[in-house]
């Protein structure tokens, strides 16, 4: 199992990139074959696996010396940088010569370039990304799409709550994913004429569909694969992402009020740390890049070595697993109204 | 001042609508002059008079029999229940009667009929509704449209930021607010066709405009007001709600592990619910309904109380102010392209 491994794509690259690798080759065991291919500058590479012991990783290194920033305009990585780690990774997979990508990287521009690149699974209209929420059961609930299309058609939309429930039924483990429309209402005569159409697609598709979900359903679980545009979708989880850092400040102010307070907080904190750790985005080990001829997982620039590790995980699962296989021959048996396309 | 209350609103009505009124005498004192019209059944209101000690509050009953249910459908109280608590409260004060109506029953019942009956502030295209999120500082933010239009055009959004300026002013106190338009991205380049003219829009109105702000901007308070379509607003609100009961649960379940787990979580609960209380979404007193020519606070279903007296409060704080005045003036004063119109 080799991965092309964007070693310049997060804030703390290619430092966290190579804690991650040496943390997932050490989870996954040596009988795995996992191999990691560092692509990236080779220098800065070298000088992060000098600070650990990487005897138990299997690695090789792609130089390339060319980096996207986060600031980048992603349609310009592959006219301008395609001499970037990010390029370079993506066209290793796409040559066969990885069989999966990963990157903490410019999300946008892993989106742009791996459609480009990769090339999308037949039947797929539009790739989407996906995002794992924390719910109240032990499973998370997958909401798609979580950025990538901001201007959604219903045959979108439809898309992407197949792939999300293939996905969530592969990597979770779950047969039926019940799927849900986030809407304004529970009610089917709620909201926008794009939500209209989408919910009669919904309806007479083969998915597990519970109807329209409200906003206060994700957290709660109340279904398993949230689907939504990637304007509300993106907007939602960075509202989600902001929560636990909200939190903190809170209890700090708090604690600044006074020296019994600072007591109670400071007895308090050791569980509500544990507590607060299964809401950690860090730990749902990035989002999946949907509907390409390949696998490419995504993590947040700000990844955590953990982070990293489970991201490298989770692509070593997803690429070890049918899910393209399974999302073309699942479109290739739906029928959508033209007027839907 | 002159509230009428619709006391069949909301899921406790009569009781908690009686117990609000209540409170909120006993906080404005004899002085304020403060009289609730009880707008219902009024053997049911008698009923819930008796229950309490109402000697501190200066009420009325206006007895009407039919009461508008949260599943009847917002544009039909207007044809078929002219007798209903919503509607007669809304015309005591289209008719001068009242100074302000406050409601917790079905809000988009109330704003259509709002609209309806109380008129458009001249300039208005679209009343919308705001909701108050705690922030980790002192002032709340403010979200419009919470969840009144679901398809809005650039004008639409731009009338929601200038109204919720001059209501976050008025109310919260705060000379020049500052608003900003919620996107999926900080650069003026982000977002659909409708948020990028908006966003034009906004750079050239009189207001502390500060640009395009993220999902997460909002509980860290990087803006006062927050203006995006009611889609997005609804679900991020609902979103938003469904936070405090999630932490119970996850605390529950913790607690739930074992006696030591327990133990533990018995000894913060005191601290964390003094801390959490900040995000009660009961403090706020309701939300308003912006753009009609008159004072309509509206508040959850489940409103408590202590939420009906918020209600009423805010009832009679906007209603002291000239915030209609505002809008109108501020309205008369701006030019809007053709195509946003």
């Amino acid at each position: 199992m080799r991965i092309a491994l964007d070693a310049m794509g997060g804030d703390f690259a290619p430092d966290n990139e190579v804690q991650g690798a040496v943390l997932a080759a050490k989870t996954l065991g040596i009988q795995s074959n996992l191999e990691v291919i560092f692509v990236g500058r080779e220098k800065d590479i070298l000088s992060a696996l000098s600070k650990v012991d990487a005897s138990g990783l299997n690695y090789s290194i792609f130089h390339t010396d060319e980096v996207v920033g986060m600031g980048d305009e992603p349609a310009t990585v592959i006219k301008k940088k395609r001499n970037s780690s990010l390029f370079k990774g993506i066209e290793l997979h796409a040559d066969g010569k990885a069989d999966a990508f990963v990157s903490a990287g410019n999300t946008g521009a892993v989106m742009t370039t791996g459609t480009l690149v990769l090339g999308r699974i037949k039947g797929v209209t539009r790739p989407t990304i996906g995002s794992f929420f924390p719910t109240v059961h032990k499973r998370p609930a997958l909401l798609v799409d979580a950025g990538a299309n901001i201007d959604c058609k219903p045959r979108h939309l439809y898309e992407f709550a197949i792939m999300g429930s293939i996905y969530y039924s592969k990597i979770i483990g779950v047969e039926h994913p019940k799927v849900g429309l986030l809407n304004i209402g529970e009610e089917r005569t709620k909201g926008t004429e794009v939500i209209l159409q989408t919910y009669e697609l919904l309806e007479q598709s083969p998915l597990n569909f519970t109807g329209n979900v409200e906003g206060r359903d994700i957290l709660f679980g109340e279904a398993d694969v949230f689907v939504c545009d990637g304007f509300t979708g993106n907007i939602i989880l960075k509202f989600a992402e902001s929560i636990i850092g909200v939190l903190k400040a809170k209890v700090k102010q708090h604690a600044d009020k006074g020296f019994l307070e600072k007591l109670a907080v400071g007895a308090m904190a050791p569980t509500l740390r544990k507590i607060l750790k299964e809401f950690d985005y860090q730990e749902y080990g990035g989002v999946p890049l949907l509907g390409v001829n390949g696998v490419a997982i995504i993590g947040h620039g700000k990844s955590s070595p953990k982070a990293i590790e489970n991201m490298i995980l989770r692509a070593v699962d997803v690429a070890s697993k049918n899910v393209n296989g399974l999302i073309a021959s699942t479109l290739a048996t739906l029928t959508i109204p033209a007027e839907n396309t």
